[in-house]
């Protein structure tokens, strides 16, 4: 396994690679890799015979009161995981690489980038279309794996690759949970004992959605979004937005007809948790 | 040659064109080409085992009050020039190839954007960025190559490929003139004859500037945008602008101490033109 720190080097490097006809799996994460990220890079191993993970806790989705400096950082550890998982390339850059002084340019996904975790986080999803598009210029990849977690980000991506037409296949992989249902992400270490408990309101009350709308057919948004509310409002701080929307176009819908993702994000304590679920 | 009409087709012919390790030199024109555009298509096919020219009138370039539907398309015309010197590869998409309905996603390169054309073409910028990048993800070129009749154009598009990581080179080459020193343009056969004439008044003054700052040492830009406006003031019918400013970063200069661009844009008629010169 090679560490690449420099964007020059892994692109010149991967330039050579597809000059043999090898396929490029790229898995983009933050980091403080855990099982979600591991199973991307399982993917990737099976069906790419060279797999490219980077590790950039980046700073322009960030917003200016967010935890970018003490976003985990378990660089030794990471690397180990990506190793024992047949990494092929780690691409770690510094900032400063990724965003030199004067740096200017971003892509922007209209209306998908404004509403959801967007109206909450002024600049996130255009931080994140224009990391990812840098790195798919460095990396090059044929196929690039994200998780479903992050659903309004699949979303988003899967258009930028589109509307640009990006020459890389999009891959969105299942969200995983610890087994009591707590949806896996960096950001869980946050927690508190106290709090994890109440977080679990998150993924019961999807869980509880899905039973009401697969088992007693309920299709009301407005009445599945009121019995969530009673589930997760004891439990947390604080309230984003529990949304029910078309999981292909992300449209806002009322009675469920079609495949619906239901989101959630609040706060517990100061850790902003996310989940949803695929109905 | 072949004629490409589907942005998919290119992509996965070029992918294999790279596989044998041949390089792609690009010209990415709105037809109507005229030796400015022949200059790069010859420099490309030097430079380059296969040459490709898009020919693409950009809609997100045009403003709502511009000449996008009037713009010369003299298709057959321009596929036999491009056959003429050597073109392997021509790509014409239909606009709703590259814009498909819910087209949402746009690239800015910030200030750079904003200033020169910017201020009086809004929205101008963010088109050229976008479909650039969209044509490079599509012809994935090792070269691409670009007049420097857009000035402003050319800056942009370098920042955007430093800014968003493309593996391509931009070259800039010269901008051509008539003759009689009038800067090559597509727009150009919407002048009448008269306007044509006081058209001339553009390239007059610039050629009047420099030398002004090379044997008279003139180093004051304001002096200089003076003398220019009394040459141009009379000959045209509006000034978007006259400006000095430095080559690289276009930050205005007051005084000439190292390379600039001396950038002029005006309406002769309806015809909006520019021209510059680098001293």
């Amino acid at each position: 396994m090679r560490i690449f720190t420099n964007p020059a080097k892994l692109q010149n490097y991967i330039k050579n690679i597809k000059l043999k006809d090898k396929t490029v799996g790229f898995v983009p994460t933050m980091g403080a890799l855990h099982q979600g990220h591991i199973s991307l890079i399982r993917r990737a191993r099976k069906e790419n015979d060279i797999v490219a993970v980077s590790i950039f806790v980046n700073p322009s989705q960030f917003g200016p009161n967010e935890d970018l400096k003490k976003y985990p950082r378990p660089f030794e550890k990471d690397v180990k995981s990506c190793k024992s998982e047949g990494a092929d390339v780690i691409f770690a850059p510094p900032p400063k690489d990724m965003y030199p002084e004067n740096y200017l340019t971003y892509i922007t996904v209209e209306k998908l980038s404004a509403l959801m975790c967007g109206k909450f986080r002024h600049g996130h999803f255009r931080g994140v279309a224009t990391i990812v598009a840098k790195l798919f210029n460095i990396v090059q990849p044929d196929r690039a794996y994200f998780g479903l977690k992050d659903f309004q980000q699949s979303v988003i991506i899967k258009k930028m690759v589109t509307d640009l037409n990006f020459p890389v296949k999009i891959i969105v992989c299942p969200l995983v949970r610890e087994k009591d249902g707590l949806a896996l992400s960096s950001r869980n270490v946050y927690l508190s004992c106290e709090e994890r408990k109440r977080a679990l309101s998150l993924s019961r009350s999807l869980q509880n959605a899905k039973n009401l709308i697969e088992y007693k057919n309920v299709k009301s948004a407005k009445k599945i979004i009121s019995e969530m509310k009673k589930m997760i409002l004891p439990n947390t701080d604080k309230i984003d937005y529990i949304e029910i929307r078309d999981a292909e176009t992300l449209e806002e819908i009322k009675y469920i007809k079609k495949k619906v993702v239901i989101a959630v994000a609040v706060f517990v304590g100061k850790t902003r948790l996310i989940d949803n679920i695929v109905v």
